[in-house]
């Protein structure tokens, strides 16, 4: 028996009860989780403390330092974000397209939770509360397995939750972490086949291969952003200037920043030398095609490597492209099915774009940063699924719900 | 380099082709195929009478025999169903939930197809048409893999259905049927990641668990129907044996029928010696709890075996529950999730049985014999889900597409 079975069934069990309560407990629990955050600030930064220094003894960077660092201000918008996801709407219980058959049956479907629910992250404890507040918000018991450099911090935030939870009504098996951060328990929350109803990674491409890799049970991931700005033939040269800048520097490290500028050929002329100017400005390395660089003076020569690279830094690949299809193939040969912006004057050029690119979120005339829950209107999110099964994009609370049929009847039988 | 690997490649360059094509072209394409299905009859009931000689050769079952035996009318139902798809609406390029961002991104939702399906079945070659039109229909480019037995039936079907799509138009690759039967290609197909979007399997309970177990795509299956039919204890007592009766008789064989009867104790005694009349009159073997058995007179005790039995045929197994949480009790414990029924006159009971039960159709004073594509008024289905991602109950047309997100700007930016 795996350590991991108790846990199971505990978290079985609250997904049950969860599912059998109303909005107002789980809001109620969840405005109980904020405040218990809030009060137990310093229990909570003390196991931090240990953790960032068992982190700085093993010579961790800099970077996951900072992503592990707690500090008030850093709990207490942990404590806004549960307060938010307490204040949208219940994700659960909405009846939709009721209509009635020829026999009289009424027939429609019903909003109803996933059931348990396990998250595998990395360093940033925040991750905890998030998760947990979106997975009891919308009926789903969650397991949370978090990195061993974090592992007092997302002890010390699991109690916390889980005396909120239980002072509140709901059980505290509704958000467990995972103490024991043992590879091995990670793998049999993967293969917990009809025990999870889906596993969610959230962290670096190693992670998300590791999940990918070794799941049996559903999983909804994404590996990476190789996002595409095309300025079309027709586009606004102002607007599309902006735009590449936005998504290329706004935030360089994310998925959804900008990877590769695709540039119409009847424009390149006029417009890669301004743009070019900008971006340097701005501090960005620019790696061209031999036509971008033959219009750029001192642009670095691309290579293959270029074209699929998720660079999340200060780089970005050019490529003068021959006319929309050109474009459109190119994203469909190195694109991740992420973020894709066009940036256009053209009515035909607009809906073909939005019609024939496969991606998780395809912008017209907008920056691809803007492929986020929040700036998209669902309030909060858990990642972005780039797995088009269930969840394409941002995932919100409805993401984390499924829907059954009910049938009202009044004695029918089938002939 | 596996044999699969030039069919995934026309896959992929198919399912790129549908997803820009309108939906008069995919319907045409359907109405070319229903037409060559009827053209073709001969070469295909020529190839269908090999397999099935091949098949009493080899000491088939009868019942087996019966499912891959092709006859004229057999195949005239076949292009109807692709003719009866062809008129369904069109589930592709909807969008929805437009709204306007703050700062004045239009953001909402397009209705795309998967990709490239998969669909793994047995015997029928009915399966081909069925599947190559629901995702013709819906922008899907299918690969499709039968049986052994039904190789050149459905080789036959394959190349209909192949040129009929390419004479309206469309890629012939928009719905390819493997030749090679080799298990090794299955193999290949459910581990085809980042190249099929979606495997379905279509089957006997061997079949699904190879598909669970050695899947790496996504794939969307149900095990088993374990349905109940509940009798409440205000329930109408005509229309509870009624519905049991259908539940139950109508056709047993199938996953929808009622496995088990759960009554009220308080009804109990009104109801279950003249149910139990109406049942066996109809062939069905009785299997009782102790309570049940004491109210019957030699119905025959059930064991812990009986409660979580998917028997598909004229078996009933019988329990008498304290109330109306035992019910549940019972269907969460043995219920498989499929279809789950409540007789029941009361408001409160109806209402909670809809909320609390976990099926992926819970039906209220109704048979469970209408959990079917059909009856739920989807036009056609693609098999039930009780996989809760993605799709849970009947697959229809829609649940072969997913929803991007799309944003409309005006040149917006992040700040």
């Amino acid at each position: 028996m795996s350590a991991l079975t108790p846990i199971l069934t505990q978290a079985r069990a609250a997904a049950v009860q969860l599912a059998d309560s109303d909005a107002e407990a789980r809001n109620q629990a969840l405005i109980a989780m904020a405040k218990a955050l809030r009060h137990a600030q310093a229990a909570i930064l003390d196991a931090n403390r240990q953790d960032v220094q068992d982190a700085r003894a093993a010579g961790q960077s800099a970077a996951l330092i900072d992503r592990l660092t707690l500090t008030e201000e850093r709990i207490d918008a942990m404590a806004e974000a549960v307060l938010a996801i307490a204040k949208l709407p219940d994700p659960l219980g909405d009846i939709y397209g009721l209509s009635s058959r020829p026999n009289g049956l009424r027939v429609g479907r019903m909003r109803v939770p996933l059931g348990v629910i396990g998250i595998i992250f990395e360093s940033r404890p925040n991750v905890i509360a998030d998760a947990a507040a979106l997975c009891v918000k919308s009926g789903n018991a969650v397991i949370l397995r978090g990195g061993s450099e974090a592992k007092r911090s997302n002890a010390a935030l699991g109690d916390v939750l889980g005396e909120a939870l239980a002072a509140s009504g709901l059980p505290a098996a509704a958000a467990q972490v995972l103490r024991d951060t043992d590879r091995a328990l990670v793998l049999d929350l993967l293969t917990a086949r009809g025990q999870v109803d889906l596993v969610i990674p959230r962290g670096g491409e190693g992670l998300i291969r590791f999940v990918d890799e070794h799941a049996r049970v559903p999983i909804i991931l994404h590996y990476k952003g190789v996002c595409h700005v095309f300025v079309d033939g027709e586009a606004d040269l102002d607007a599309a200037e902006r735009i590449i800048l936005n998504a290329k520097t706004q935030r360089p490290g994310v998925c959804n920043a900008a990877e590769t500028l695709l540039v119409h050929a009847d424009v390149a002329e006029t417009f890669l030398p301004t743009a070019a100017k900008a971006l340097r400005e701005a501090g960005v390395e620019l790696r061209g095609c031999e036509r971008a660089c033959a219009l750029v003076s001192g642009m670095i020569p691309a290579t293959e490597a270029d074209w699929p690279a998720e660079y999340l830094d200060l780089i970005l690949a050019v490529k003068v492209v021959d006319d929309f299809d050109a474009a459109v193939a190119h994203i469909r040969a190195y694109g991740s099915g992420h973020t894709e912006a066009i940036v256009t004057e053209n009515y035909h050029s607009a809906s073909r774009f939005l019609n024939v690119v496969d991606a998780s979120c395809v912008v017209v005339n907008a920056s691809t940063r803007f492929n986020d829950g929040g700036e998209l209107g669902l309030g909060a999110e858990m990642g972005i699924s780039t797995t088009k099964l269930h969840a394409y994009g941002p995932m919100g609370l409805q993401e984390l719900t499924t829907s059954k049929f009910i049938v009202l009847g009044q004695g029918q039988v089938r002939g």
